[in-house]
């Protein structure tokens, strides 16, 4: 039983420009952009610009081109974030822990002994998210 | 500051036969076994058969083949374990959560309502892994 895609979710009006982002990354296929509550400084959200609710109503070729986005991502991260590691998570469905109903993997950057913070409502202060997506932008090689 | 990958790590024994699995799905490319500390019943990992650390190290050709792999899985776990939903988890490094180091996705079905188990070092009965095993592998077509 999976729902239908519900396009006025608020990553597909982050994709048609109707809501903004901290972006950090975009290719023709993929979108990446600072998850707002982040559960560690530096968390990166990786979307496919397809619609699809979850994993299981992906296309396998929106699939493969979101999975190198998270890749290429992920590395940026760590290496802005200056990370002992990651922790990728992608949640399907209100039950498996889905908030917005369009496809997105989670990228946290991990630091040694250091948990991630719970979920909570809050948001971290713009001025932090615009200079963690400026420190993964030059990661990734841009501006 | 990426480690080698150790030839010797539990999940390559595996492949090579020289330690057993609750074995549910199987490419040229891909295999899928039940967890055996699993973080909620029917908890199965995905792992690429070439060897690679993390996210990081893997090449995008067997990112690729893994994601379509985890896609499978998760569609046949979700139908086999009657979840309404799925928490997909992918470790790297200690301070990501990694625990055996050669790269794998988590997935863990969900019920509306019900937590994962915590972490632990128990190992769920074998009878339990067997059967879930069977009707992961039946959702999947095989026998």
């Amino acid at each position: 039983m999976t729902s239908a895609y519900d396009s006025n979710n608020i990553f597909a009006r982050i994709l048609r420009g109707e809501l903004p982002c901290h972006r950090v990354f975009e290719t023709p296929d993929v979108l990446a952009f600072m998850d707002i509550m982040p559960r560690a400084p530096g968390h990166t959200l990786v979307i496919p610009k397809a619609p699809a609710r979850t994993l299981l109503d992906v296309t396998p070729a929106s699939l493969g081109t979101l999975i190198l986005g998270v890749q290429t991502v992920a590395a940026a991260v760590k290496t802005a974030m200056e990370a002992d590691g990651l922790t990728i998570q992608q949640f399907n469905e209100s039950a498996g822990g889905q908030v917005v109903f369009h496809l997105h993997f989670h990228v946290i950057p991990r630091r040694e002994g250091q948990a991630m913070r719970p979920h909570t409502a809050q948001m971290a202060p713009a001025d932090e998210l615009v200079a963690h997506a400026a420190r993964i932008r030059q990661a990734l090689g841009g501006a």
